[in-house]
């Protein structure tokens, strides 16, 4: 008989869609909208993530732009934390630190306010996905030049087989769903 | 005196930063990224937004990228419905419907899920912010083609001298601060 978190860890995977070859062929795109469109779902979805951070004194939910919003809100508030989002280059209209990392083919930039995190507070970094960790490390080296201490990673899906995983390389990594 | 209602809008005012001309010259910029960074603001907002809501029986609420998701999710979950996301081109993986605004200066596009929403259902659309509400009306006429029902809007931020409110036209139009 399966528990109920396996029970719940079912029915989310029954409600996210994949879509072949999104956006560019042989990738298998992971589509929470049809998560969102479930409200049973989304509510599920933010106890999942919420779960393991229950007792962890979280200041801070870092969401990465722009899916990390949907749910890092939702943890703040669950977790009565405040929330930093990390936006792509141009976005954030004050002062920003910047952060570049390897894509496949080229680099890509994230940022945050400079003054969004002061020194020692205590970081859940937060996004829909991890596929190979390259946004997620990189938006862990911009709270830890702020400061900030990375408690854990809060990712709805990762994609194991990309090995994001051992790239972060922090003791604390939450999936609610391994794919 | 001021109501108790007054005194959260005065404080969710003074946690909300303005940056002149960004991210051109001549607009101030209303930056609500030090809202969230306040973690009883960030409470307090989710429970303004979805005051004038609660007998609303709404069944989806719209956010509009990238800001709308933040608290579009929030509101979901209290006001038990579900989240649908309107997108700027080629984000959302699946068929999609678009509709096409008016900029100052040329058009711009947004785009919704085709399967995302059924006749009949009852939509909010929520955005952090209007100013001339092309982006929300376009929102609106993509949820209205797919045959849902718009009971109202919802923003954080209206910007009352640019008259947005003029264009959407509705009878239910819900801003915590009107700036």
């Amino acid at each position: 008989m399966l528990s109920e978190e396996e029970n719940i860890k079912n029915y989310l995977g029954s409600v996210i869609r994949t879509i072949p070859d999104f956006p560019k062929p042989g990738i298998q795109f992971k589509d929470i909208t049809t998560l969102l469109s479930d409200k049973k779902a989304l509510q599920l979805t933010t106890q999942a993530l919420c779960k393991p951070y229950y007792e962890s004194d979280c200041d801070i939910i870092v969401g990465l732009e722009s899916r990390g919003f949907l749910f890092g809100t939702n943890m703040a508030e669950v977790l009565n934390a405040s929330f930093v989002p990390v936006r792509k280059p141009g976005k954030l209209p004050s002062e920003t630190l910047s952060e570049t990392y390897e894509l496949e083919y080229g680099t890509d930039s994230v940022e945050i306010h400079s003054d969004a995190i002061k020194k020692g507070d205590r970081v859940i970094i937060h996004d829909d996905l991890i596929a190979t960790g390259g946004t997620a490390l990189a938006a862990s080296n911009l709270v830890e030049r702020l400061g900030g201490v990375i408690i854990g990673y809060s990712f709805i899906i990762e994609l194991g087989f990309l090995k994001g995983r051992e790239k972060l390389n922090h003791k604390t990594i939450e999936s609610v769903l391994i794919m």
